[in-house]
């Protein structure tokens, strides 16, 4: 076999076979395949696509580069949860003990951030002495005593994704749906769950900025995983505007408590309550929406959700006193309001941008050494439909210099629009695919 | 500027700046971009293509990314010819005297030859002494003193085109009109001649196997010629079957001798007249094909052509006489006869196939190393169109090995059909292109 011929086989429109996949993952990923024959197939498959058996042949491949964790000794099935990203992504942080909560296993590896804000690892280590760094019997075993434990990314899990994706990254190759959904779910079949239930983003501050864009990345995304053995589900969830009102480390966990407390915003209670009871579903405790969220109001009404996470939080490590009194977080001292110029309606907040302003006040990674503030952030006031006076506070931003929240504080004014006439708020969840 | 952004634009059907291909050929010849965002950048302009301005801007790039060659001491119009190649393609041999007896100055830049036979030096070496080892300024004061001279490539001209046509090479990349366009005219501008004719094959012999693509990329080359500021024509012919009769080294000087005393196969004087009418004219020797063709008939008929060989032959060190005595020329002694099975027409000779036979008896390169037998190779006796009785000799092979002529008498009649009806002959000069 040539690699030559597989770049021109795909180039003329052909169907490369598993074997010529498997072939191609293998020898690129020990380096038998030189980069500019991968980024002249990369770039044929841009144009050519691959089709379902392709798709689902190169993610295998891409799984089995290298290990593929065993969960088996956790009992129950496992179900996972990924999210495509956004601003104000804190749903692991209360979406992990209500399930749990609930009786599904939570066996979550998890890594850190590059972006606006922290992954669920640099969140979680806003509580002092929490610690994500389990070796893999501790992982599972505290799994099995309480039904939960979230571990950092220590294995390298499908290296020929990685040694790929840096390569389709300089090359202008990322963007086809096939191989964004290899890439996704590659990892998600190395790293051992049962079930996977996605959580894919659309608008502003999305990946994937069109709708139609979105589900056709979810339904790819549930072909493989059916197609790999494993059950799989995709929610389609706004991500036109923040989710929720928190951006920021130590926010975020706050908000995520309030949530388990039964206090949290609508558009982030409705997304936890509907990826929650797909995972409920999925991990065999309840037959229907209808049980599964009824489950789920139940442990966050009766307290166990919220003792979930604590419990959670002491076994790693972490002090449980700051889930029952979140005011003892350390957020950052200084402040500064961005407040509306006009009366109208809220009818646009530029999602990225408000994720920048976090990364400027320090709350994000601009590369992989930078260190992150995980006191500072904002905590919006008005979302989008919202009626607004003049004065009103938009926004309340938390940070240590008055030059960056002044930064900060300008671009947020830019990223909102008030407009004249009232804006129609469009459902929050787009939509499900079960396939 | 960021060859990633380059890439993408091209791959989204934008359309290169000259600026911007400067900065991709400098770059990438300088070893700053490599080669897995180059080869993107190929893939992406094989699906997207390149436009008139794209492609006259990566030509001249390529052209100065090494030396050019300045022939401005040479006196006249400098013309000259590039064929892209074909089985039995001997032009050079009897076109470069024929031309430079009517007074245009012949100054050729030439190449050893990989494929059936060796290419116009190799042919040239079967006489005797003769060496194109020359200095610039030796190889400038001949064509001044006699009219033409012949010089081995001694210079890397075009290096960006060398380069890049290597990576293509593996990459799937090569057939792209553009691009092939492009990388051919690079380096006939990087070899300083005034006007470039343009001998374009089509047929089953051919780079370009379909009539229309050998038109499309004639067209594209003379659009870059005159782009470039220097006159450019090309003429379409026939390589559908082998040119002339003869294959192997010596075998088609000895038949371009033939053609200068007057005795050529048909359509190799056709070939020669009528890129040799385009010669004289581009020289500004002639002024309609009409005067252009009666000239080069004198030079045949009063036998300056011969001459103007001889004296070039002399001039680089070659035997002169063997130009008058072609029997002087060693042919390999074995001889085999492939003979016709049964009566009809001759129908068909694959082309490709007739090269091979003199491959395998020894008469071309199988890769830059092999040693070449001047003295091997065929003589065809008929040809496409031509009635035949059951027992005619069809070809003489010539050989040092009764293997190999075994070998190559059974894939030439195998190459050969001969059928029951009568064959129309098709024109042998397809078209012309002085746009």
């Amino acid at each position: 076999m040539r690699m030559y011929d597989l770049i021109r086989k795909k180039r003329d429109g052909g169907i490369l076979s598993r074997d010529e996949i498997a072939y191609m993952v293998k020898e690129y990923t020990r380096g038998d395949i030189p980069d500019y024959q991968m980024s002249a197939m990369m770039m044929a498959i841009y144009f050519k696509g691959m089709d379902r058996e392709e798709t689902l042949s190169l993610t295998m491949e891409m799984a089995k580069s290298g290990e593929m964790l065993d969960l088996s000794l956790i009992k129950g099935t496992k179900v996972d949860k990924h999210s495509t990203g956004g601003v104000g992504d804190k749903t692991s942080l209360a979406l992990a003990p209500m399930v749990a909560a609930c009786g599904v296993p939570v066996a979550k590896m998890s890594g850190r951030g590059l972006g606006h804000t922290g992954g669920t690892i640099d969140k979680l280590e806003s509580i002092p002495g929490f610690s994500t760094a389990l070796e893999t019997e501790q992982f599972i075993s505290q799994v099995n005593e309480i039904g939960i434990a979230i571990m950092g990314q220590t294995k390298e899990l499908a290296p020929a994704d990685k040694k790929l994706y840096a390569l389709r990254d300089v090359t202008a190759t990322v963007d086809n749906l096939s191989l964004i959904a290899s890439s996704i779910m590659s990892k998600k079949l190395a790293s051992g769950a049962d079930a996977i239930i996605l959580d894919v983003k659309t608008g502003s501050g999305a990946f994937m900025k069109k709708e139609e864009d979105a589900f056709a990345l979810a339904r790819e995304m549930v072909r493989i995983g059916r197609g790999a053995g494993r059950y799989t589900a995709a929610v389609i969830s706004d991500m036109d505007q923040p989710l929720g009102y928190a951006i920021g480390n130590a926010l975020e966990v706050k908000e995520a408590i309030d949530t388990l407390q039964g206090k949290g915003p609508d558009d982030f209670v409705e997304l936890c309550l509907t990826l929650g009871a797909e995972m409920v579903m999925a991990g065999g405790k309840a037959r229907t929406t209808e049980e599964a969220r009824a489950l789920l109001h139940k442990k966050i009404e009766d307290g166990s959700a919220l003792n979930k996470l604590a419990e959670f939080v002491k076994a790693q490590g972490g002090d449980e006193n700051y889930i029952y009194e979140p005011d003892r977080f350390s957020i950052a001292p200084l402040k500064k309001e961005v407040r509306a110029k006009e009366s109208g309606w809220l009818s646009h907040i530029d999602c990225e941008e408000a994720g920048l302003c976090s990364l400027i006040l320090g709350g994000g990674r601009e590369n992989k050494e930078s260190v992150i503030d995980l006191g500072v952030g904002l905590v919006l006031a008005k979302k989008k439909g919202d009626q607004v006076e003049e004065g009103d506070v938009l926004a309340t931003l938390y940070g240590r210099d008055e030059e960056k929240l002044s930064e900060a504080a300008a671009k947020y004014e830019a990223a909102c629009h008030v407009g004249a006439e009232s804006v129609i708020r469009l459902p929050f969840i787009k939509g499900m695919i079960r396939e």
